[in-house]
This record gives structure tokens, C-alpha cells and sequence, in this order.
């Protein structure tokens, strides 16, 4: 898994914890714990999962306090984890660890959440040649973490900005009058390096996008049958993505039509956190 | 339902946007629309559920396009909607429309997510005097607006940070030998207008807690009946806060020990989105 | 001392330098000292008072040239200083001792300024139980090491902001009709962790106020007979606080009058400077 | 008055109005007044003095709600003003005007206080030839916002950084050697729109530095019989300006020792606040 | 040509401005220039080019002053334009022209340069196949607009950052050990929509990249004669890129060998500007 | 050479980097090398020319990855390079190496082409007492890094913004009514360590300046016959700059005029880059 710069990361981390320092202090931890007071803790899983964004978290204890902390890791992202398994070993100041210590689960607790639920639709899906992807469909400022913790739980991700990749939805065709004038309108803008995929409703439209050069279509909101039925006849020349309507109970449907890959939003706007903890001892 | 402050939640819209646009352009849109495009369009409800969110939501259109797009709401955060429901009227430049829906759904979705998932659980404890709370578990960026969201579903906000009122828990506790010692230690810190709270696991220091003066306890991972003796002891002098492990199943019963709040984590790090669309009418 | 987290200070030293070296150099040492010099250096009191806001004056130092100059401290925030005592020995990069020079001393001896003024109010008050207590009458950008700079100097922290705290004001009071009606439609949003305080300009509002569920109450422009008479009235039910117009020469007497808190805005917006200075050994 | 550009003072406006909104919320204004309530104001003198500021304190109103306030004007920057003046007519948004009243008065009371200390200095050396002028020793984030007022109240402003003059201090004559060798390396970076100005404590030392090609002398802590005489030693060829030690006791007999220029720490360090307050008629 | 969306482009409008104001004033129009005084003025070409970034010029006047400016606009960026061609016709605030003039030129005559050496570029191989196209050899901070500047000249956009395109250069096959395996290796991360180039020096090395499914090849420092048997090798298999010491000498020959695509660093880095100047007519 | 502080050079690196990393991944490099894979490189000149920015180019790898990479300096800013010349040693880690290597070299390449450029023209003048100086002509964003480049290439600053120096200019006389006037309110402004500069276009305003107190006069368009009688006329009065339409064919003969400085924006607004590049061994 490659992991987000730390350039990228470090402004949100900064902004969770002014969220809870906004006026300067914490009033509770700063008034009782002495600076030379130390500490050592585990993170710590309540739950099984699979783990996404322990460098990220821990940035929360180093922008704090430089230094104030180490951190040893005897287990890594985008492992499964079980119920008890301490993740990290942490040791250095116990106003840092304290203070920080909120920060650093809401960043963890929530991206394994991600890794997690990716991870179970993954290995729905194992055995056949699906690949599950997510969307932009992501928590506002952290898309970058959150495509990562799709990584992590084995997942596949789909563009990261409008920016990166061209996807042309039913209302660009329906402002571009058909799909040869939309695929030929980008051409004119679009380098050489921007993939472009078409978003098709019914195999009529499918059949049209084909004689595009496209890389991509997105079969969108079709059943199982018809999704096969769309694989036949892509027969191989793009890239085939069945998005809209799936969950957990008809992924492997979707998945046994053949293609390529299942783009759900659901990982990243509705994956419930990952209970890890933090056991301080003092 | 009192709104956050514009000039607390435009840095977010602006980051969330930039997400998308980070290389300057929306690749499909900017070349397939042109700007003189106009549109009308409709935010519609897919599911029923509570709105929150909508002015942090148009935002998104507003600092990409100043004056662009134009609103008409005839839905207002905190109400039920039903399935079918159209929350917003949307009527501008079509290029805006398209390139900020993502953004501005993602933030809808999310923040109704939490809206409607605290009043099912206001609902399933109403006749009681228990208050529904949340906590310090929220996304990273996202304090100010999913408190608000949980108080668009009917819920009441613990503390919003470290700064702003006092909670000691557990290590506190260990750390400052013993309850009497820890409220010393903060007195001589907060001012007068700082509340304190006490983390009790056990009757014996909830009767300890009292000794001083403090304005709420929290008891931590008690059963309703535990939670119903506390009550008791506690006999109206401070607040009464149930926490850890309530979840929709047990919610009602934990309500009717009597005590005066119940806060959730889930509400704020689990809770699923509400499903809108942006239908679009070019 | 509990002192504001580097994470809140940081950026306003960083703007501080950048006023000195917006254009890049400091054209006079840059090229007048090499940047191999080293120097020795003590922060200097010239004149007698209470020190505040040594970490946060250092920090420009160290922001400016990171390692470059090391600090020992004889003396700390909140102590008590005389005219010729030596706070911080320093050694290091002469350069970065010259550029960081006035940065270093515009934020000590501001905030020492503070603390000075504020310790020459508690020791009037001494022997009377009246606190000492600042307002939001502070510099813009520096109210948490303000406020931190009162607490150094024995006084204690109001609220920090519009968002930790209420206190209903006669204009507040004026557009909900009655205090009942303020204090009712704040009980809507105020959260459990927030304390109520309440305004109050003549003993008749104060004795409706009381009827109510608040925690403290502003005795407004009172003279000491009626804060007297105001403490009897109140009677331990809530905390009393005076303010308005209150200076050194009639503090002692308001004290008397038996209030817990005594407010005063002058401390953060007109105490001069505490004279320190940066004696250079090359 | 030449004032500060917006796009320069926003930043500082806009952090001001989040030390009080940081959590989202005026938790007492929000709750008790509704957005469609109106309210007329007047910003009026509480004791007389030079208004300086008047755009930027405004900017608060405009930062928080873009539009909700109109204001009239009857008092300019640079003004003197009585006891019971009103400054400014405001009406508008009753929520604006609550929510962003101390913003606006800690911005406008600190800048009209420095504004009226210069006033004072600059009419007591009337008749004179001296010129009061302001230093580096600002608040941290205020020093454009500060030189203003100082313009505000007649006064000059010396050099606004490190970076845009040279002033050769002791120290710096110190690691160069001589006068000489500090002005010769300066020459080498700094550009012909570069003046030079040579701190000296002798007459000895300023009748060295005057061999140099530099523009002033700032005369270090001379009394006003030896300022006279270097004054006659100087005769014009470069300006003269006095410094250290001057209060308004002795202010006048500097100024009479024919120097161009007296600069004082006090006016931005150590002047009081100007005491101005918002009366709202709802 | 799509235009960089304005809230990318404003954080660099803003710096430029801030690097003239940054002490606040402008000095010199500020003093001279009342703020009632309007003007006219005339962006005129001093030199003939092709236009590029009106919007991100005139986002200067903007910034300064919000709506002191109007514009009309003869011409529009991408179009030819003449020596003494009015470009722009402006009608506003005299300061607000004189203080905004060299941000609005630097911006307006460093793109109009890249536009117009793309432009000379890509008339040179007119009717060949072969687009001109940028590289990431960009200014720093600048790289959304000068890669705009490149579409306005009629060139194309390679990739905008590491972040959106996969380029595998000799480096990174030196450590992958293969082509084959860097490209296994990537696509172990990259999502479907990411494009894949390699860059290969040999013919040999070509034939070992066209065994793996990539989108592009880069064909690096290859003569004409090279080039061209690469281009009979690839057969329209994959998109064929020459760079490497191309430049306006030797474009035509490279471009007759058939490639798809020539990247020229120099555009973004080497282009001299286009004279452009402001004629204010007061 | 006095160098900017990297206070005011890391903000515009930070961004260099995240127009590569906005997404969060180096796609291709963080795929292909592992962390822990360690390389050596050394950047090479691939033509002659003046080193200019080192400070500011390695910076980019100390963002990315502190501490991952040391380096060793043969060469310094400011020193003549041969092609071949290696100028930097680097060792450390190979992926940081990999993708900070165009951020490091974009830098890099642009500063030392313009001490290149300026070192060019200081040569062509030896020997006259003109000095070659810059303008505000420069690239938005990188001013002060490219004046120090023109102090590495032997040249002198203008001013650097409109803030830190006073420059007449026709537009300014023109509202003034005559330079007298004009001269006159801008005193009234400007401290006593502002130079003040005039442009001229004829030798009759020249006589009309001379008869102010001003520090310099621009010549602006003149040919050298009427510069050389320009600067008889002004006899060392003042500082004698000549602008306009100067470039490496006439730069010589200007400065034979006699004149005190000859300013070209060219230096920064067309110099071509420096060739240089990063050879890594791995």
C-alpha cells in the first residue's frame, strides 16, 4: 500500500486537534498531569478488522509534541487485526498521549473502518475477476485517506478528483447531444494521459459508447443478467464497471456477471468505524 | 437549530472542493458544457430521514461561482423528509451545478446521515428525560458541523473540545491520586465559566464524586439497574451522563434508569449517510 | 501554569516574523553578520514585574533558524522578577540572536506586561476573597496567550470566546423580553458542559435572575453598598461576579463587598509593556 | 492617511472573529435572537480621543455576514473626538451586530489608543521641528494595522520591518569592526532604494558615522543639551533622530534640540485603549 | 480552452499582491492618487503572440478591490493578437489600476509568453500528426496556469503531477529490474482510470514495453530516423511521445517521423514573456 | 549573497510539492521503490553558467521526507559552473530522491538562469560604473528568490515592492499635477527611511526634479547621448538609473552614458532556464 505523503496529510491532522484546542489548552489533562509525567499505552483492538492509517494517526501525537512519544508497531496497515491485538506500543509523555489521544482514534478507528468494510466485499467477491473500487463519494478534506484505506482493505480506486480523469454522466450526454460528440468535445481538451470512461444506462447506449475510442464504461443500476449480457458484448475492449444499488447481499451477483470492476460508495460514505482503543498505564 | 458560523465552515467547502479540482479543471465538464449553459435542478430525498447540512452544502456552488447558481428551499434542516421529497430547488450556470454536485452531496449526505440517525434514537427514548448527546468521536475537520447535525436531529452537544469544559476520566483520575485531588487541581486552572465532569465506574466513586463540587458525572459502562442506583445517589445534585456500549437495542432501557443524558459515539463515527440525489433538468 | 499548546501559538509567531522579513532579509545583519558567528545573550529585566510567555517568545527564535540558539532559564512564567535579573541565559547563531530580537521581545514583554498588571490587582485584592478575572477585551490574534498571561500574573480565565460559554447581556435581554425567555430559549442549544451567566444592572433583575437555573451573574456599574447588598441577595446560589469601571483605586473596595470574581478589561487591552531587554555578547 | 490595503488587515480580521467562533457558535446570540431581527447602532465615545481604524473594525461585521450591516460615517480616521460622540451609524442584522461587536471595538479601541498617545506627543512638541515617530516595537500581528494609527495621530513611521531600511545598531558596529566596515558591507546588498541609518552613542561615534554615505543618525539615549550638540554637528546632513528613555515628561525637551525625529516604543507597546462602546437600539 | 478554476488560481493571485503590499500601502499611489479619482486604460500589445490568462490578470484588480474595476474584452485568450492591439479595455478606480497594474502585467504577459512560443511550435508542424505538448517542467506555483497557457498556444497537457499518470523512467526501471515488473508493480496501485507511459532509449527496450499493456511509450533522445522506425515498430499499438533536446530547430523533422506527440520543457520554463503594457489614461 | 529566510521560502516549496502530490501519491514512484531502497546522486550541470537557489531547491526534499536525504556542496550560489560540474552530492533515500527531483530542479534551474542572465550583462558593463539591477517584473510568488538570484548573478535590487520604497512615475505626475506637488504629498506619507525616486522622460522634468528632495531618478527610454547628458545635468545630485528597452546589444553603450544603474526586467521575466540535472546512481 503506498501511503499519502505526509505534505498531504499533516494540514488535516493539524485541524483535528485545533479542533479541540482551539482556545489553547486542554483544560482537564494540562492541569492535572505534570510535563515529567510519563507514560506508557497500547492501541488496542475491540473489534476484528483490517487496519488503514497508523502514520497518519500518530501524526497527531508528533504535531502536538515533537518527539514527546515513540511509537513501535507490531503490526502494520492493511493487516487483519483480531479483538485484543495491541497494534501499537507507545511510550514518551502522558499529557501528550492524553491529550492527543482522541485525534489519533477518530483518524484510525474511522480509515480501518474503511479498510474493513472494503476488505469484507473484497473477499465477497474472491474467486472471480472483480475488482471492488471506490468513489468520490468521500468524507469532505479527507479523500486522500480514505482512498488509501480503501488500499488497504484490498480495494481498487477509482479517480481521485474530477481533475485526474474524464467519467462523462448522463447529463454531459445530454447536453452534448450524443455520445461521439461528448468523447470528441474532451479529446479536444484532454492530454494523452487521461483515461476516459462513459457512464451507459441501457446495452443500446453500451453498443454506441463502443465505437468511441474510450477506456472505460461504468454499466450503471443493471441487474446481474444484463450486466452479463454487457460483458459479451464489450467482449474485452474497455474497461467494464457495474456501480449504483450494490451492497453486500448481491456484490457476488454483480461480480459473477464478469466484470471488471464494482465501484461502491458505500465504503467511504457509510462504513461504520473500527473499535480500536487506546489502554494507557501510567 | 442554531447554524456554525460561515467563516467557520468555508475553509472545509473550500478543501472539499479542492480535492476535486486541485489541477485547475474538471475534465469532463469544462470541456463538454459551455459556461453559458443554464439548468434547473431539484435536490431530491432517495430514503426518508432528518436534513442537516444545507447551508454548508450550497456553499460548495457559491465558492466556486459566486452567484451562479440560485436556492429555493422548500425544506429546512432539522425537518423529516420522506423518499421522493425535493429539499432544494437549484436554478444557474449548468457547468456549476455539475462540477460542485459531488462536494456539496457529499457534505448533505453526511451530515443528515448523523441528523437522521439521532432522531431515531431521540424517538426510541422519547417520554423519557433522557437527552440524547454526542461526543468528541467525530471526523477529522468535522466537529462543528456534525454537532450541529446532531442537534439538527434533536440530540444535545457534549463539550466541542480540550478547551471548553472539563471531563476527567480514569488516567486522569490515576494520575492525580484521587477525585478530590483532580478537582483541586483543575479549580486552580478553569475559570468560573468552565463545567466539570467526573468519569465514575463504580457506585463507591460516584459517592466519592460527590463530595465535591463538581456539575455532572458520567457512568461509565453501568447496566440500567446500576445506572437507576446512581440516580438515586446522585438524588438531582448533578448532572447524570450514561455512556459506553448503548447502542439502538438497549437505548430505551438505559433512558428509563433516569438519568438525564445518554451520549453516543456512534452517532458521529458510524452513522450511515442519508441517501439525496441532485436530478438535474438541463 | 497551564500554557496554550504550541499548535495555537506557532502561526502567530510565524506572522510576527514575517512583518520583520516579508521581503526575505533582514538587510542589515544578513549582511553585516556572517553565519558562522556565534553569540552569547541574556533577556534582561529592566524593570521589575511577572514574567509571561516565555515559550511562546522563544518559539522565534526557533521558527526563524531550527537548533540554531539554545535557552536556559533561570526563571519562569509567573515568577517575580526585579530590575537586573536575568531570565534566559541564550547562546547560539549570532544572526538568528539579531533578526529574532525584537520578535522575541515584542511577545514577552507584552504578555509579562499583562501579568504584571494583573499580579498588581490580586495583591490589592489580597486577603478578600475576590478573584481577579480578564475579559474578552483582547489584543486580535493573541487572546489565548493573553488569557495565559493572566493566569501568570494570579488573575483567572473568563470565558474564552462566543462558543464556550453564555452570558446574556441587556441586549440579549432586550430582544427575548425576559430573563426567563433568554434563559429558556439558551437551555434549547447550550449543550450540558456550558455555564449560563447572566447581566444584571439593579437588584430586581438580579432577584429574577436568581429564579432561574443559571450559574453565575454579572453585577453591572454596581457600587461596593450594592454589591454588597447584591452577595446577601444572592447568598452562595450562584457565582458573583462585578464589572464595569473598575481601576486600581477602587478595586480593594469592590473586593470588599464580598463578590467572588472581579472583571476587568483593562488587564488585556491598556497594561503597558514590562520592560525586558536583550543584552548581546558577541 | 494612507490605510492599510484589505487584502493585508482581512487575515487578522478574520482570526480575531474565530478566537470567539472557533466551535461554530455564539452560543448566547444564536440561540436568543432570530436572523430576521433588526437592530440600529451607534459606535460613540466614551472619552475623548483620535479615531484610527474605522475600515477594519467595520470588516468584522462584513467578514461575519457579507452585507448584513449598512454604516454611515459622520467621523473619519484621524479625527479628533469628544465624550459622546457617535463615530459610526450602523444598522442592520441584530446577530451581526452582537456576534461581531467585541471583534470590532477590541480592533477600533486599541488603534484610536494609540492613535490619541500620538496625538498627545505630537501636540506637546508643536512650534518644534521634531517629528514623533513610531518603532518596531508592535503587537504581533498588528504592525501595519499599529503604523497607521501612529499616521492616524500625526505622527511618522519608521522603517516597517527589517526588511525595506538598514539601521545599524551597536551590536552590528560591534561583529563589523568600525562604522565604516558596517556601512561598506551593507552597500554590497543593499539596493540604491535603501536608506541606512546609524545608531550612535557618542558624539565621537557620530562624528565617524558621518563620514559615511548613509541618511540618518539615530542618537541612542542622549539628554537634550548633548542631542543639541550633535545637532549642530550634524548641521543637515543627514536627519537626526533621538531615541530611548523619552516619555511625555521630557518629550518636549527633546524636541527643542533641533532633531528631526523623536521615536517612541510607547505609542504601540504602552498605549492604553480609547474607550469606545457599541449602544444598540433594537 | 478550459479555463483553471478561480479557486485554484486566487491563492496565487493573492501572494503576487501580498509581495507588493506586504507592509500594507502602496507608497507612492496611495499618497498620490485620491481614492475618488477614476481612469480608463487600455491592456495593450506591445509585441504580437497569442493571449493567455485575462481572467487570472484581471483577478488582481479583483483581490485588491472588489468591484473598483470593470472590463471589456476585445479578445480572449488562445486568440492572435497584434502590436498595438487593444486587449483589454478597463474603467475604474484610478488606485486600484496603478497598484494592481504589475500584478495584472506579470501574470498576463508570463502566460501570453508560453502561449505564444506554443503557438510558434505547433504552427511549425502543421500537418503533421504530431501535438505539442508540455511537461512538468513548470514554475513553481504556477503549473495549472502555464499548463492553461500551453492549451491557449494549441498544445496539448501531459500529465499535471506525480499524482495523476503513471510516467516509468529509467530510474525506476533500473530498480523494478524490468519493465515487466515496474509495470506489474504499478498496476498493483494504480486504479483503472490512471494511464501508464514508458520511457525507453532503445529500440530494444521499445519492443520489451510493447509486450506489456501500457498506454504510452516516451521515446527519449531518439533522432528523426529513430523516431520514425519506433513509430513502425509501436503501429498505432500504443500513443508514441518524442522529448529530449527537441527544439524550434529541429520540431519539424522530429514531428515528420510520424511520433503522436512532442514534449518541449522549454515552453513552461524557458519562454520569454510577451510585451504587454498598461496605457492608463487618467 | 545574502539568502531569503526559509520563512518566507517554504511556503512557495510546500505548494511546488503538492502541485505534484495533490492527490496524495507519486504514483509511479511510490509503487515501484521501496522505502527502504537508498541511492546516491549528484545534480550536474549540463551547461555553464551561475549557480542560484541551492538553499530553496534542496529544501523540496526536506519537506517531503525530513531528514531522508544529506547532501554535500561543492559548489555555492553565486559561482561560475562549467557543464559537467557537479554541484550537489546527495545520498539517502532513493524514493525521495525520485519524487522531490523536479520540484528540486524546477527551482533550482529557474534561479540559476537568472543569475545566469544577470551575470551576462554585469560582465558586458565591467569596467563602467553602471550597476545592473532588476525590477518588479517578476514571477508571481517568487520574488524574493529571484532578486537573491540576481544577487547571485552579480546584480543589485530595485525595490521590492510597492511598500518599501517610493517611485514616481508618469501616471503618478499626471494626477499630482508636477512633480513638486507629487513629491510634496507623498512626505506627508512616506517615514524618513523612504528613498524616493522620479521618472523622466525629457531633460526638462529632469531639471524639474532636481529642484526636490528626492533620492533618484529614473531615465526612463533614453538613448545613451541624452543619458550621458542626463547625467552631466545631474552631477551626482542623486542616483542616476537608466530603464527601458535595454538588452544585451545596448547595454554596453547605456552604461558608458555614465550612468549610476541600469535596470531590466528581462533578468526576470525572460531569462531561459539554467540546464541542470539530477544523475542518480541507485
Amino acid at each position: 500500500m503506498t501511503k499519502p505523503h505526509r505534505i498531504v496529510v499533516e494540514p488535516l491532522v493539524r485541524t483535528a486537534l485545533l479542533e479541540d484546542l482551539a482556545h489553547g489548552n486542554d483544560l482537564t489533562t494540562d492541569s492535572i498531569v505534570s510535563a515529567e509525567t510519563h507514560a506508557t499505552a497500547g492501541i488496542v483492538a475491540r473489534a476484528p478488522g483490517v487496519l488503514a492509517g497508523l502514520d497518519a494517526a500518530l501524526l497527531a501525537f508528533e504535531l502536538l509534541d515533537p518527539g514527546a512519544v515513540r511509537a513501535s508497531r507490531p503490526r502494520a496497515d492493511g493487516e487483519r487485526i483480531e479483538r485484543g491485538d495491541t497494534i501499537v506500543a507507545l511510550e514518551g509523555r502522558a499529557r501528550t498521549l492524553l491529550t492527543g489521544e482522541r485525534t489519533m482514534l477518530n483518524i484510525l478507528c474511522h480509515l480501518s473502518g474503511i479498510a474493513t468494510a472494503t476488505r469484507a466485499l473484497v473477499d465477497t467477491v474472491a474467486g472471480t475477476k472483480a475488482t471492488i473500487a471506490d468513489t468520490r463519494k468521500t468524507t469532505p478534506g479527507l479523500r486522500a485517506l480514505e482512498k488509501y484505506a480503501v488500499r488497504c482493505g484490498g480495494g481498487s480506486n477509482h479517480r481521485f478528483g474530477l481533475d485526474d480523469a474524464v467519467l462523462i454522466k448522463d447529463n454531459h450526454l445530454a447536453l452534448a447531444g450524443s455520445i461521439r460528440q461528448a468523447v470528441a468535445r474532451v479529446r479536444t481538451v484532454a492530454g494523452h494521459m487521461v483515461k476516459i470512461e462513459v457512464e451507459v444506462d441501457t446495452l443500446d447506449q453500451l453498443r454506441e459508447a463502443l465505437n468511441e475510442r474510450i477506456d472505460a464504461v461504468l454499466l450503471d443500476n443493471m441487474n446481474p443478467a444484463t450486466l452479463a449480457e454487457a460483458v459479451r458484448i464489450v467482449d474485452g475492449r474497455v474497461i467494464t464497471e457495474a456501480s449504483g444499488g450494490i451492497r453486500h447481499e448481491n456484490v457476488r451477483a454483480v461480480a459473477e456477471s464478469g466484470v471488471d470492476l464494482i465501484s461502491i460508495g458505500y465504503l467511504t460514505h457509510s462504513a461504520p468505524q473500527l473499535d480500536l482503543g487506546l489502554d494507557i498505564v501510567l
